[in-house]
């Protein structure tokens, strides 16, 4: 096991694997809910790899997935790129002050066959033994609103 | 195990993980060889992920990752999305053709630290037992060249 990187030190709340479940809304989608599981894990190097999935709560059968780093400066800014199954991928900068990172993309950008997403917010934070997620979204011609939020427990 | 989706098909010759090792090349850094693993996996749902890391074939330290998603049209075109730690996220555009996958950049994005690309090509093709995966770049301002090539065994 590498030793924590030291811009990575105010991360280290994040490290690990975390499981738990969430719900989602979208103007133009029937709302839901969802099985959550993400990863924060590091290497040594100044950056953590998050990884994320999520399962239909009723079905079990998968739905979103994600990947990307988080790039903390030491100086209390972070930026995190992130791929999309859904054929977006994402560069978001934003804080980390305390147990709370807080993102809005500065770049979305799809393929030619994804749906249109021009803007998100993100947030991971932890409140006594839970992480937090969060997600607002512009997408498909809409403002940027409220997306998903889940709540998740320590599993390793 | 879910079912393979069908228009992951043609990305059955990738599913599994593989290590090999590597060399790279680029005009403003010192030549170097790396071991490498890579891994394509699926969900059932009509992506596959791909996720990467290298290590130093000398001392063994990390070096390189990257995490994606393909996203095969069902006509012999191909998407990718990348997300990597140097800050750069790509969206990629090509073709399968028979155990054959070449990919060029439509976006390349960056985080505000990051050092400026512009452009890529990447090529997954399996020759007999081999994998074989390479990476053209443009970035500092050089114009697009070969960078890294590699060749990786299955290991499951």
């Amino acid at each position: 096991m590498a030793e924590l990187h030291q811009v990575c030190a105010p991360l280290e709340f994040l490290l690990g694997t975390w499981q738990g479940t969430g719900t989602g809304v979208y103007p133009t989608i029937e709302d839901f809910s969802y099985a959550e599981e993400v990863s924060f894990t590091h290497v040594g190097k100044p950056f953590v790899a998050y990884a994320q999935k999520t399962k239909d709560a009723v079905t079990g059968l998968p739905l979103h997935a994600e990947a990307g780093f988080l790039r903390p400066q030491g100086d209390g800014r972070i930026e995190l790129v992130l791929a999309q199954p859904s054929g977006i991928a994402e560069v978001l900068q934003g804080t980390v002050e305390g147990r709370d990172v807080r993102l809005a993309s500065t770049t979305v950008v799809g393929t030619a066959s994804a749906k249109s997403v021009t803007a998100t917010e993100r947030r991971f934070w932890v409140d006594g033994e839970v992480l937090h997620s969060s997600v607002a979204m512009a997408a498909v011609g809409l403002e940027l609103q409220h997306h998903v939020v889940s709540e998740m427990y320590r599993l390793s």
